[in-house]
């Protein structure tokens, strides 16, 4: 087996390992915030603005992270420099 | 065995890897999420538009982190570019 | 062992593995919606109709994360890209 | 040892696994469902009909995902097309 | 070791596995859901009929899970189709 | 190392883990069916006839899934086809 | 090393495997049994005949799996039909 | 390495390990007792004299599954009739 | 294969493994503090202003640790001083 | 290696093993019931006399399974008839 | 595979393991003191200046932890004495 | 690699696992003794010679469980009869 | 592979394992702590004194054990005697 | 490789995990200790001498198993005997 397709395998791997890892917890994060921002939408109906706001701004930010992730897989996938530069040899 | 074939296996168990753990978290923050918003229709009918209204947007953005890893699986087994390398050659 | 049967083999493995992870989460969430929706319905009777729609919405959205893997499963075993090629030749 | 036989093998380990682990938390679920109802129906003994109904239509989407993985160990015993094939040469 | 021995151990494995995880977590669910049932009498003696029932069609629900279990296993000891197969050759 | 061997190795060592394993949750499960009848008795002390007999049909249940594992154990120790065909030739 | 040897350390091995195993469960039901028993005596002083009767009964089939795995060891140890068809050889 | 030793040195594992886990939950179980029992008497002073006889039972009982464990290591190590079949070759 | 190719492997498997785990407790973190952030505006919506200030300050602490991760991945793939190293060989 | 050397370091092995994870959960238990002793005394302080009979009580035969472990070791190192029986040849 | 690659491709696992790891709980611990602090400031508006101050010096001290294992990761990429003994070699 | 070596190694193995992991729960044990003892204390500042009477004694058997496995630690390391043997060989 | 490059591969394995690892919960340990010290604070603010005296005394003592790890790592990276040995050799 | 190099390599790795274990639990007891001891401070600032005292004789016996942990690295990297016995000769 040559190095190219080994290379290609590991992509491959840490592609799909990466994706699936780097979106679990943003996943469950989201869950709770949404789940607390109900809560608190039931206790106190009359904030629901303020609560609404911080709720997107915070989904937001978790998501940046399962974009960290996504970004990373991609660049594996699509422009990897190690893949490069043995497809240039 | 040649690079062609492995590559080809690794794609396979990449695919469902990614898919079948990348689901687990998602379908956990819904149930989350989803039984939430029902105690909280519980505690306060009146705000049950407000409330409907927040939970699908969350369901929408967690929905998403499990649509990304299916997304990865679908070019894992469909266009997947180091497989067609391989062909190519 | 050549390449044929070891690309059957671990389409049949990870077709089995998909599934029965991926229908773990679904069942653990549907669980916990069902359950949530009895404690509510014994809080609130009045407000049944809201509260089982909810549910239906949130089951059904649950629901998908196992179809998926159960999608997979099936082209796995069904409509494998890799299979098909292998067998071509 | 030939490639007929080891898939045979795998077929049976999947099949064994794949029902051993995908009736795992349908059980767990309808248990506590069963449970939570259970608790309803001595908090709001009223609401019986309403609570024993939602109970029997939450108790048979949670058997769904039991019975996609059934399914799916009979498919790899009785009607696995990748042994069919490895027959059929 | 030639393949039918093979095919007869893991077949013995398979189905002292299958048998021992699946009737796993039935027990914990009807441990639950009897200990659930003996809360709720106490709670609400005057229920106890619409208990008991419900009690009973949640057990044989859950009773069924592990009886697939155990019915896999005893197809695997007593009606394998590969290891008759294998017999047959 | 001979297949006969082998084959009694795997039935003792399956027929040890199906034990030591499948009887894990039952005893779990009897001692929270058990704890929780002591505790209703002390709540309830009027109601003592419907909680045990209640209590009995829930552990018959339980340690039906245990008797489920020791009969598999005695299947493969004392009447193994596998065995008995091994030694038949 | 041959294959009578072989059996005989299985043999312990899993002798030793399944008493630890077998009798971890039970420990820990009992313990819960009896703390539960107790409560419930600190609680209702004057129903202890009822709740040291059931506690016992219960002890007592708690008590039947960890002899279930004792009965094993000690077949497994003493009456190996494995072992004496080995040594009949 | 001969038979003799490899079976003298599975001995000695099996008695060790045996007797580390099988340890584990008794004292578990029994401090959980121990713990309970002390909860209750500063509770109910008065009902000590119960109390603490149910103690001492239940600690019986709970001994009695460490005990088994540590008589099935001295089997091993001292009247192992796998290893004076040995010795007696 | 050669070394240049293996330390492009594992600088990708690094890089990968790096952003997924590193990017997991940041993720919970930011979710527990905006869950947190939500049920305190539920409680004093007239401190809204000190909440949220405290909260985005939090946040950017937080995301600092998930990019000390990124950058450290963004380090090994684009400016690995022991691939130009080998490179440069 | 020779057998006498192997069976000497397995000795050493178990000894530290059994010691280690041996005393571990004495070590649990007896701080839990220090610490619920301490809990009962700051609640009823008159009961000081039943409290530490009962706490020493205990103690005593939490430590016991402990000392079943050490006492085992012990055995291992410096009264082990396998060991005697190597030497002695 | 030559010494020198081999030293760089542990320095190179080793950096991104310890970052990884050294950075999870920072960040929980930081999410954990952020949630609490912002609970305090829901409960005691009054005391916003004390809280936010030792909020900030735990943040740092926590931080702390997270920067020696970054420190450590960048000794091993950019100040590495092993590799660079290799490298004078 | 001679077995003076190897048992040397082994030695050093398991002086170090059994200090390390028997001195873990003990830690935990007396912190959370320590910490009922706080808590006892700010509830009965009247009773605090009891308590801390009543904590050494607790310590000080704790402690004791640690002291078996570095006294383990020390015989292997600096008494170790296997290893005076093959010395004095 | 000669034995110098590999008690330096080893070092630098170990350096980050024990950073590593060792930073973990001192973090933990951090956060609850400043946690607590801020839910006390907010509970009495007239106590910040003696609150922030022995929140700072427990933040070294904890503190410590990760420089005792960071110790160890900087011992094994810049003065390591079993590395001097080597290379004066 | 030889011996001597074996020893020191295993010498390194035990003085690092050692180290490294040992000391995470005496963190995480200290920052429960420390914490217990706030929120008693909060609620008896009265008692601030006792309590102060207690907590500091609590940590100095914590602290303790850390530094055997830290004393048995120490011996292993400075005074090892089995290193000493292998350089001279």
């Amino acid at each position: 087996m040559d190095s190219t397709a080994l290379i290609a395998m590991i992509s491959i791997i840490m592609a799909g390992f990466t994706t699936a890892i780097g979106t679990i917890f943003p996943a469950v994060s989201e869950g709770k915030a949404v789940a607390t921002a109900l809560s608190a939408l039931a206790q106190q109906p009359d904030a629901s603005a303020t609560i609404t706001r911080t709720l997107f701004v915070g989904l937001a930010m978790i998501e940046s992270t399962a974009i960290y992730c996504f970004v990373l897989s991609m660049i594996l996938i699509f422009a990897n420099p190690f893949w490069n530069h043995m497809i240039g040899q």
